[in-house]
Protein backbone atom coordinates (compact mmCIF):
# COMPACT_ATOMS: atom_id res chain seq x y z
CA UNK A 1 0.00 0.00 0.00
CA UNK A 2 1.76 2.94 -1.58
CA UNK A 3 0.44 5.46 1.06
CA UNK A 4 1.02 3.42 4.36
CA UNK A 5 3.89 6.03 4.93
CA UNK A 6 2.32 9.11 4.01
CA UNK A 7 -1.06 7.90 6.12
CA UNK A 8 1.40 6.98 9.14
CA UNK A 9 3.31 10.36 9.15
CA UNK A 10 0.07 12.10 8.98
CA UNK A 11 -1.72 9.94 11.93
CA UNK A 12 1.56 10.14 14.12
CA UNK A 13 1.44 13.90 13.76
CA UNK A 14 -2.31 14.20 14.69
CA UNK A 15 -1.52 12.01 18.08
CA UNK A 16 -3.10 9.08 16.99
CA UNK A 17 -2.23 5.81 18.10
CA UNK A 18 -0.69 3.74 15.13
CA UNK A 19 -0.62 -0.06 15.29
CA UNK A 20 2.08 -1.66 14.08
CA UNK A 21 0.26 -2.50 10.65
CA UNK A 22 -3.13 -2.00 9.65
CA UNK A 23 -4.43 -5.70 9.73
CA UNK A 24 -3.22 -5.90 13.49
CA UNK A 25 -4.87 -2.83 14.57
CA UNK A 26 -8.48 -2.20 16.34
CA UNK A 27 -11.54 -1.10 14.49
CA UNK A 28 -11.48 2.22 16.33
CA UNK A 29 -8.01 2.87 14.87
CA UNK A 30 -8.64 1.40 11.38
CA UNK A 31 -11.50 3.39 10.84
CA UNK A 32 -8.78 6.76 11.53
CA UNK A 33 -6.73 5.03 9.00
CA UNK A 34 -9.61 4.70 6.32
CA UNK A 35 -10.83 8.37 6.80
CA UNK A 36 -6.83 9.64 5.96
CA UNK A 37 -7.43 7.55 2.99
CA UNK A 38 -10.76 8.30 2.28
CA UNK A 39 -9.93 12.19 2.22
CA UNK A 40 -6.65 11.78 0.26
CA UNK A 41 -9.20 10.17 -2.74
CA UNK A 42 -11.38 13.25 -2.15
CA UNK A 43 -8.21 15.80 -4.01
CA UNK A 44 -6.91 12.64 -5.96
CA UNK A 45 -7.61 14.05 -9.66
CA UNK A 46 -6.36 10.60 -11.53
CA UNK A 47 -9.06 8.10 -11.99
CA UNK A 48 -6.73 4.75 -11.41
CA UNK A 49 -5.10 6.08 -8.02
CA UNK A 50 -8.22 7.42 -6.60
CA UNK A 51 -9.92 3.76 -7.06
CA UNK A 52 -6.80 2.00 -5.15
CA UNK A 53 -7.20 4.85 -2.83
CA UNK A 54 -11.06 3.94 -2.32
CA UNK A 55 -10.39 0.22 -2.42
CA UNK A 56 -8.67 1.00 0.67
CA UNK A 57 -10.67 2.66 2.59
CA UNK A 58 -14.37 1.86 1.22
CA UNK A 59 -15.83 -1.23 2.05
CA UNK A 60 -17.96 -3.38 -0.73
CA UNK A 61 -21.19 -1.07 -1.48
CA UNK A 62 -21.03 1.29 0.83
CA UNK A 63 -22.88 4.44 0.34
CA UNK A 64 -22.55 7.96 0.44
CA UNK A 65 -24.78 10.48 0.40
CA UNK A 66 -25.07 14.63 -0.11
CA UNK A 67 -27.64 16.89 -0.48
CA UNK A 68 -27.55 16.55 -4.28
CA UNK A 69 -25.87 13.11 -4.47
CA UNK A 70 -26.08 9.13 -3.37
CA UNK A 71 -23.47 7.23 -5.04
CA UNK A 72 -23.71 2.97 -4.05
CA UNK A 73 -20.62 1.51 -4.16
CA UNK A 74 -16.41 2.27 -4.80
CA UNK A 75 -16.87 2.82 -8.84
CA UNK A 76 -19.61 5.30 -7.91
CA UNK A 77 -18.62 6.76 -5.79
CA UNK A 78 -14.86 7.10 -7.74
CA UNK A 79 -17.51 8.81 -10.12
CA UNK A 80 -18.77 11.07 -8.25
CA UNK A 81 -15.68 12.59 -6.79
CA UNK A 82 -14.20 12.70 -10.40
CA UNK A 83 -16.78 14.96 -11.56
CA UNK A 84 -16.29 17.52 -8.31
CA UNK A 85 -12.44 17.19 -8.99
CA UNK A 86 -13.43 18.00 -13.26
CA UNK A 87 -15.40 20.42 -12.44
CA UNK A 88 -14.51 23.74 -13.90
CA UNK A 89 -16.08 26.06 -12.33
CA UNK A 90 -14.58 24.34 -9.06
CA UNK A 91 -11.07 24.39 -10.36
CA UNK A 92 -8.38 23.72 -7.72
CA UNK A 93 -10.99 23.90 -4.83
CA UNK A 94 -10.19 21.36 -2.39
CA UNK A 95 -12.11 19.56 0.28
CA UNK A 96 -10.02 19.58 4.24
CA UNK A 97 -10.55 18.19 7.04
CA UNK A 98 -11.38 21.07 9.77
CA UNK A 99 -12.52 19.13 13.17
CA UNK A 100 -11.27 16.28 14.91
CA UNK A 101 -12.77 12.63 14.02
CA UNK A 102 -15.31 11.97 16.85
CA UNK A 103 -15.73 8.15 17.06
CA UNK A 104 -17.95 6.09 18.77
CA UNK A 105 -19.41 2.37 18.94
CA UNK A 106 -19.50 1.82 14.76
CA UNK A 107 -19.84 6.01 14.13
CA UNK A 108 -18.43 8.78 13.41
CA UNK A 109 -18.98 12.58 12.82
CA UNK A 110 -16.43 15.24 11.73
CA UNK A 111 -16.43 18.51 10.12
CA UNK A 112 -14.70 19.55 6.55
CA UNK A 113 -13.99 22.77 4.64
CA UNK A 114 -14.55 23.23 0.69
CA UNK A 115 -11.56 25.89 0.36
CA UNK A 116 -10.55 27.95 -2.77
CA UNK A 117 -7.41 27.89 -4.63
CA UNK A 118 -6.18 30.46 -2.33
CA UNK A 119 -6.53 28.62 0.50
CA UNK A 120 -9.69 30.67 1.69
CA UNK A 121 -12.69 28.51 3.38
CA UNK A 122 -15.97 29.13 1.14
CA UNK A 123 -18.37 26.49 2.50
CA UNK A 124 -18.10 24.26 5.65
CA UNK A 125 -19.96 21.40 6.08
CA UNK A 126 -19.67 17.93 8.27
CA UNK A 127 -20.02 14.10 7.56
CA UNK A 128 -21.80 11.67 9.40
CA UNK A 129 -20.50 7.89 8.94
CA UNK A 130 -20.87 4.00 9.96
CA UNK A 131 -17.85 1.37 9.65
CA UNK A 132 -17.17 -2.17 9.91
CA UNK A 133 -15.12 -4.41 12.08
CA UNK A 134 -12.41 -4.39 9.70
CA UNK A 135 -12.67 -0.16 10.27
CA UNK A 136 -13.89 0.15 6.47
CA UNK A 137 -16.55 2.85 6.05
CA UNK A 138 -19.33 1.43 5.64
CA UNK A 139 -21.89 4.17 5.06
CA UNK A 140 -21.03 8.40 4.98
CA UNK A 141 -23.54 10.93 4.74
CA UNK A 142 -22.96 14.66 4.17
CA UNK A 143 -24.56 18.05 4.86
CA UNK A 144 -23.68 21.34 3.79
CA UNK A 145 -23.27 24.66 6.02
CA UNK A 146 -23.28 25.35 9.47
CA UNK A 147 -26.26 24.55 11.77
CA UNK A 148 -28.79 26.97 11.27
CA UNK A 149 -30.53 28.82 14.14
CA UNK A 150 -33.92 27.70 15.15
CA UNK A 151 -36.55 30.26 13.95
CA UNK B 1 -53.86 10.99 18.99
CA UNK B 2 -53.79 13.54 22.25
CA UNK B 3 -50.74 15.50 21.69
CA UNK B 4 -51.72 16.81 17.59
CA UNK B 5 -53.04 20.02 18.91
CA UNK B 6 -49.54 21.06 20.53
CA UNK B 7 -47.77 19.65 17.80
CA UNK B 8 -49.64 21.75 14.84
CA UNK B 9 -49.02 24.93 17.15
CA UNK B 10 -45.63 23.95 17.82
CA UNK B 11 -44.68 23.20 14.18
CA UNK B 12 -46.79 26.47 13.14
CA UNK B 13 -44.69 28.66 15.51
CA UNK B 14 -41.53 27.19 13.89
CA UNK B 15 -43.25 28.02 10.25
CA UNK B 16 -43.00 24.71 8.94
CA UNK B 17 -45.40 23.33 6.60
CA UNK B 18 -47.95 21.38 8.39
CA UNK B 19 -50.43 19.37 6.20
CA UNK B 20 -53.91 18.60 6.80
CA UNK B 21 -53.44 15.21 8.45
CA UNK B 22 -50.39 13.26 9.25
CA UNK B 23 -51.50 10.51 7.26
CA UNK B 24 -51.52 12.67 4.02
CA UNK B 25 -48.63 14.42 4.28
CA UNK B 26 -45.17 13.48 2.61
CA UNK B 27 -42.48 12.01 4.44
CA UNK B 28 -40.13 15.15 4.27
CA UNK B 29 -43.07 17.61 6.24
CA UNK B 30 -44.10 13.79 8.68
CA UNK B 31 -40.20 13.54 9.75
CA UNK B 32 -40.70 17.37 11.27
CA UNK B 33 -43.97 16.02 12.69
CA UNK B 34 -42.29 12.88 14.62
CA UNK B 35 -39.37 14.60 15.92
CA UNK B 36 -41.20 17.36 17.48
CA UNK B 37 -43.32 14.07 19.38
CA UNK B 38 -39.48 12.98 19.83
CA UNK B 39 -38.76 15.56 21.64
CA UNK B 40 -41.53 15.57 23.65
CA UNK B 41 -41.17 12.13 24.60
CA UNK B 42 -37.27 12.93 25.89
CA UNK B 43 -39.19 15.49 28.33
CA UNK B 44 -42.08 13.26 29.60
CA UNK B 45 -41.22 11.23 32.50
CA UNK B 46 -44.38 9.41 32.86
CA UNK B 47 -43.62 6.03 31.30
CA UNK B 48 -46.98 4.98 29.89
CA UNK B 49 -47.36 8.25 27.71
CA UNK B 50 -44.03 8.56 27.21
CA UNK B 51 -44.59 4.61 24.90
CA UNK B 52 -47.21 6.53 23.38
CA UNK B 53 -45.47 9.40 22.04
CA UNK B 54 -42.94 6.61 20.44
CA UNK B 55 -45.32 5.02 19.25
CA UNK B 56 -46.11 8.10 17.10
CA UNK B 57 -42.93 8.86 15.78
CA UNK B 58 -40.76 5.82 16.67
CA UNK B 59 -40.26 3.18 13.57
CA UNK B 60 -40.59 -0.72 14.82
CA UNK B 61 -37.06 -1.74 15.46
CA UNK B 62 -35.35 1.18 15.39
CA UNK B 63 -32.41 1.99 16.95
CA UNK B 64 -30.85 4.88 18.99
CA UNK B 65 -27.01 5.00 19.49
CA UNK B 66 -25.16 8.07 21.70
CA UNK B 67 -21.82 7.63 23.35
CA UNK B 68 -23.08 6.08 26.76
CA UNK B 69 -26.02 3.77 25.44
CA UNK B 70 -27.21 1.77 22.39
CA UNK B 71 -31.54 0.85 22.43
CA UNK B 72 -33.00 -1.44 19.66
CA UNK B 73 -37.07 -0.83 19.81
CA UNK B 74 -39.23 1.57 21.22
CA UNK B 75 -39.22 -0.19 24.65
CA UNK B 76 -35.57 0.36 25.06
CA UNK B 77 -35.48 3.32 24.19
CA UNK B 78 -38.13 4.58 26.41
CA UNK B 79 -36.28 2.46 29.31
CA UNK B 80 -33.19 4.77 28.37
CA UNK B 81 -35.12 7.64 28.34
CA UNK B 82 -37.04 7.00 31.87
CA UNK B 83 -33.32 6.21 33.10
CA UNK B 84 -32.28 10.26 32.41
CA UNK B 85 -35.03 11.73 33.39
CA UNK B 86 -35.30 9.32 36.69
CA UNK B 87 -31.76 10.51 37.87
CA UNK B 88 -31.39 12.39 40.30
CA UNK B 89 -28.02 14.26 39.65
CA UNK B 90 -29.93 15.49 36.50
CA UNK B 91 -33.52 16.35 38.14
CA UNK B 92 -34.51 19.14 36.57
CA UNK B 93 -32.58 18.98 33.27
CA UNK B 94 -33.96 18.99 29.99
CA UNK B 95 -33.06 18.28 26.11
CA UNK B 96 -34.01 21.14 23.79
CA UNK B 97 -33.76 21.66 20.33
CA UNK B 98 -31.14 24.01 19.55
CA UNK B 99 -31.19 24.05 15.61
CA UNK B 100 -33.27 23.95 12.26
CA UNK B 101 -33.53 20.24 11.56
CA UNK B 102 -31.60 19.75 8.03
CA UNK B 103 -33.49 17.07 6.16
CA UNK B 104 -32.00 15.28 2.74
CA UNK B 105 -32.73 12.14 0.78
CA UNK B 106 -34.11 10.19 3.94
CA UNK B 107 -32.11 11.61 6.30
CA UNK B 108 -31.46 14.81 8.89
CA UNK B 109 -29.61 16.38 11.46
CA UNK B 110 -29.85 18.83 13.96
CA UNK B 111 -28.27 20.46 17.51
CA UNK B 112 -29.83 20.02 20.80
CA UNK B 113 -29.02 21.41 24.56
CA UNK B 114 -28.93 19.92 27.67
CA UNK B 115 -30.14 22.55 30.31
CA UNK B 116 -30.08 22.91 33.88
CA UNK B 117 -33.22 23.56 36.04
CA UNK B 118 -32.09 27.23 35.50
CA UNK B 119 -32.65 27.47 31.77
CA UNK B 120 -28.74 27.61 31.44
CA UNK B 121 -26.97 25.27 28.66
CA UNK B 122 -24.45 22.69 30.53
CA UNK B 123 -23.76 20.69 26.99
CA UNK B 124 -24.76 21.24 23.39
CA UNK B 125 -24.73 18.03 21.15
CA UNK B 126 -26.01 16.79 17.39
CA UNK B 127 -27.88 14.22 16.22
CA UNK B 128 -27.87 12.93 13.10
CA UNK B 129 -31.18 10.46 11.92
CA UNK B 130 -32.89 8.55 9.55
CA UNK B 131 -36.36 7.71 8.48
CA UNK B 132 -38.40 5.86 6.27
CA UNK B 133 -41.25 6.49 3.72
CA UNK B 134 -43.93 6.78 6.68
CA UNK B 135 -41.62 9.44 8.11
CA UNK B 136 -40.95 7.39 11.10
CA UNK B 137 -37.65 7.24 12.56
CA UNK B 138 -35.67 4.88 12.18
CA UNK B 139 -31.97 5.66 13.40
CA UNK B 140 -30.70 8.48 15.54
CA UNK B 141 -27.26 8.54 16.66
CA UNK B 142 -26.24 11.38 19.23
CA UNK B 143 -22.76 13.11 19.69
CA UNK B 144 -21.79 14.96 22.95
CA UNK B 145 -20.40 18.14 22.62
CA UNK B 146 -19.28 20.19 19.83
CA UNK B 147 -16.96 19.61 17.35
CA UNK B 148 -13.40 19.53 18.41
CA UNK B 149 -10.60 21.54 16.25
CA UNK B 150 -7.93 19.42 14.21
CA UNK B 151 -4.88 19.01 16.82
Amino acid sequence: MKCTLAVTLLLTTLGAVVAPSFADSKPEEQILQSLQIYFQAWNEPVADKRDALLKDCWADNAEYTDPSTHAKGRAALSIEIGKFLGNEQLKGFSIVQASNIDVHHRVFRFQWEMRDPDGNTVSPGMDYGEYDDQGRITKIVGFFGPFQESQ
